[in-house]
């Protein structure tokens, strides 16, 4: 069975440790925490607002949606592993719970700390679940190769770099980047693609990999999930009205159309012509991530059926040609594809942001001007300017993205956070009680053949 | 293994040209899709609105869960055969996500066309998606039996005629179907048997047709995902306020009462008085579809009742007795039985529409009158004469079901579209990679008993 | 195979029954159950009103999301046991369709019947889910031990005195229950164990108890649906504006933590510190059912958090430690942990409640009072009284629940209930047409193993 007696009993210990991290968040909350005024009971009723003024009633719908997104989707999407579902699911239900409690903390400080506390709402949650989908992107670069001490460890580091490039980019250099190309994308899939070459490990099997019959039907059910929700994240943190509405329809559009792109390049580039799934399962999607920064933007349904479509072609030939060279040449060992999905995808994403902030007009915008680019309405910038500021946001994200994945990396090695050997790397019993692991060994090639489509 | 070298070379060209259908969908959204003045960023700021008078933030959370129907309501449903589930899930993703860029482009000309555009919003979405489940529910009438290239020829006639079936309906005769029972559940499974029919294939083995433990598992989530969301999709397109909550509140009632039909015919006609997945799965559904067309109507909470046992037990016993007969009898192969949940519970519940339309006067409807019977309202119409209109509805959808299924049927079987050979109905491989696909054929045996309860 | 021919003869009689329950039921709608004013269309048009007031528009998206938690939520979350899934998912349908309709008319008769009819809207809609929840939750009780005809007795009787526990609570005592902890939980779990406690079993082989690996991540579906939505939830029925948006914040904290304390707990307490599915599965959503009474209330976020630690931490120890000791010594053999789940932290959460109505004062809720403590508000009582009246609350529910509960364990012993034999206990095939049951015995091991993973 796998392990030593030490090594059970370092499993034991480090993840009651997170109880002190539970208790430092917590004490933290009691200290800087408080409601905002549309949550809080004196607050809200001082004025004379009608109920349907509180943003709950505008934002609760969305955020539910972000939240099935991050739970339901990255949670399902990462299933697709045969012998590696309880800690895709698990693990990302952890990280997800721990990273939107920190990063409660730490966007609050840098965007809404006022009198010394932060004041939180539903806008909050969603910046919390954003910041959430960021570390999970991370978590599918490094999936099956590393424990969930090391995971925590990640996020800790990782919230606060995804805090301060948002901070850098939103509040200093005036970027637009309402569903997150650059921010939630590209920061989070380069931040776990260097931290992955960090740790690549030269004699891991990559025949371990295996997929199953039902281990993909599984990871259907995320990759619906969030194909479903996608307009929802790009629009819930737009300006209300047409905004939303907007980002909405373009988003929509887009990922219509890199389904079709995904199943026209799968067929084309797969085995005797036959669709492989997980182009399907992640490909598809890309066209969400493609539309993140500019799906609030007069992007045009056209504008979003042409980025999806691109999007999802492009997204399809990574899994197909780039993901091997990744690791043959970058030494990048990419478990899940997110260079595939949310890297590439998420910088073409930022350059679309770029030529549509810089096509901008009066015309074309109205007084609309004012929500999507207030700092060209109020003539402080030209759109190129706010084009060029939109491209050096997308360096900025790579530099932290790289430096915090880079140290991110390293931390992770520390020999006291317990990584998995590699000959039980992708394998849930190195963590998990998996039902039937005490039989014979001996079984296990029954269950291997009998998940898979003979 | 599946297909010989030139099978091969079809399947790898046939889905690319995708391509040229996503670029021709393009072109014609950017000749004449632009959005509409809730979605535009001049026009909506133009007037003095409130946020809160957007329409997105009505019709946007039930747009929600249609989507959600559609896609993984609709997508899941079907993964009850065995070797079937990669298919079952991928081509409803794939024809869903072409369709309802199609119905965009058929139903705006049709529906919303001026100053030689088409204006998109979230109402568009709502019946961009209606278009599609359309499309699914003829798709569950040849699952397994046709590939992608054959579906996506289905798609778009389909498509065309559903658009102008609908707006014969609607725009011509009056009448009255919020929730689809004729445009979508009677259109839709008619246009689907009738095209089966013409595909009959004497020699497929039924025993093909297997199901499994797990695949009844994941069918039940496309099972409970239609089921709840049901109230939403009847509601979505109805009058604000008062319609659409009544529409909500009938179609919960229905299901509910289908779902205890279902139980109670499934034990009284199951061998051994055991209970049928099969049933469960689709039957409990019916009372959705029952009262697609009267749910906005003043039904009372009973009439909602009465009207979903009656359809949940028509529908089981359709499964139980009819589908074998539609087979032998009539030539029909219903793979997913669409008859007995779309077909037979869609012409009662036109049927109901017309009673209860029949039924409609001024004191039960108050000044309501105007949202939901306008004709009658404006008095150019008696309910008498509102109810036969309603009853010629059903006889011109199936007018326009049965040609252009047969239409359709003509259309697949062109020999370059590449049907798969019998031996190769109901099972994934031939269109996709299956996991452990190039094994040894000898562990097939193992696979097939590993998913079946003993 | 399963039962002898007149078992088959008395399953094939006892479930059509159904229909005169169902026939019943419809018979009491025609009499009693009307469309309320914001559901009628002739009240509706009467007034003067915008379209937004229509509460449809407030409750139904918080309705969407509670009946996800009851259809998806609890029906996955019990597929834990590998040969009981049907039963699970099925049953839970079955009992929630019938519920809900029944509730309908007990909650009605006793809050809102005016004129000698039951008025309905969403808010009866959001009522009718909530009592279906406390009916599952007993079932999670004698899951896979119970036939359909004794599980349906057992919400006929648990529905009337849920209704009654509740008029109690809230009209007669002015409790303060938004969330359920102990109207929902405590009621539904301590009903569900007594009921338990009387047909115990104690001949009931434990290791048939099977858990494998897809039913793991099949019941995953289930937590995780149950864990998005409980934000809606606890929110669904409080006071609009800032009391709906305190409650979701605060759940949504609570939730995190438990996660964490989950996390933590299992590892500590697990085999050669390893994981636990059936915690995560579970403990993890402890932190719902703790803020159910108080997440109305100025709990605080940090309040939120450390509640939700606490019952993440008790709800893991009492799945590793009670539940052993439960069915040793209390002759409580609780399938799902419901004890564990329900039960403890409903407790809690009554306790909880308690506390937090002790320190209301009228500076922390401003005008707020009024909406989350009427009574305290309008002088009839004192914050400490509120206290009071909270924790005699607890003892009306578990005096309610056990009486309940060991009265259905008396009527669900009637001989021809057809009760399961203990050899058939957490087996499909007695109730369901399982995929492949007649095939070879032989070929049974297979499958067992092969759900497993070695």
């Amino acid at each position: 069975m796998a392990g030593s007696p030490s090594r059970a009993a370092g499993r034991r210990l480090q993840l009651p440790l997170l109880s002190f991290l539970q208790g430092a968040t917590a004490v933290l909350f009691a200290v800087f925490v408080r409601y905002n005024h549309k949550t809080d009971a004196a607050f809200w009723h001082r004025g004379n607002h009608s109920n349907a003024d509180n943003e709950f009633y505008f934002c609760y719908p969305s955020f539910q949606d972000v939240h099935a997104m991050v739970f339901v989707g990255f949670g399902f999407l990462m299933v697709f592993l045969q012998h590696c579902g309880f800690s895709s699911v698990g693990f990302t239900f952890l990280l997800a719970a721990f990273a939107l409690q920190w990063s409660t903390l730490v966007q609050g400080v840098l965007h809404c700390f006022r009198g010394g506390h932060i004041h939180v709402g539903v806008e909050s949650m969603i910046n919390a679940d954003f910041c959430a989908g960021a570390v999970l992107i991370s978590f599918g670069a490094v999936l099956g190769k590393t424990g969930p001490a090391q995971l925590l460890l990640m996020a800790l580091l990782e919230v606060v770099l995804f805090g301060i490039n948002k901070f850098v980019l939103l509040h200093l250099l005036g970027v637009r980047d309402a569903g997150g190309s650059m921010t939630i994308h590209t920061f989070g899939a380069y931040f776990g693609l260097v931290l992955s070459q960090v740790l690549y490990r030269p004699q891991l099997e990559k025949s371990k990999h295996r997929q199953g019959y039902h281990s993909d039907l599984f990871a259907m059910i995320g990759t619906i999930f969030l194909w479903i929700f996608w307009p929802s994240f790009n629009a819930a943190l737009t300006s209300l009205g047409a905004g939303q509405h907007r980002a909405a329809l373009n988003t929509y559009y887009s990922l219509a159309a890199s389904t079709l792109g995904t199943f026209a390049l799968s067929a084309l580039v797969g085995e005797d012509g036959r669709l492989d799934m997980v182009h399907i399962q992640n490909a598809a999607l890309a066209g969400g991530v493609v539309v993140g920064t500019s799906s609030e933007m007069m992007l045009t349904p056209f504008g979003a059926l042409a980025a999806g479509f691109l999007a999802g072609t492009v997204s399809t030939l990574g899994y197909k040609f780039f993901t091997p060279i990744l690791e043959s040449k970058f030494k990048v060992q990419d478990t899940c594809g997110v260079h595939n999905l949310h890297g590439m995808p998420g910088v073409l994403g930022v350059l679309l942001g770029v030529l549509v902030a810089g096509l901008a007009t009066h015309e074309a915008y109205g007084d609309g001007l004012e929500s999507v680019f207030p700092l060209i309405a109020e003539g402080q910038r030209s759109a190129t300017s706010q084009a060029m500021y939109q491209l050096f946001g997308l360096f900025v994200t790579l530099m932290f993205a790289s430096v915090g994945g880079g140290l991110g990396g390293l931390l992770l090695k520390l020999p006291f956070l317990d990584s998995p050997p590699d000959s039980q790397c992708y394998e849930d019993q190195v963590h998990w009680q998996v039902p039937g692991q005490h039989e014979d060994k001996a079984q296990r090639p029954l269950r291997e053949e009998a998940d898979t489509q003979a």
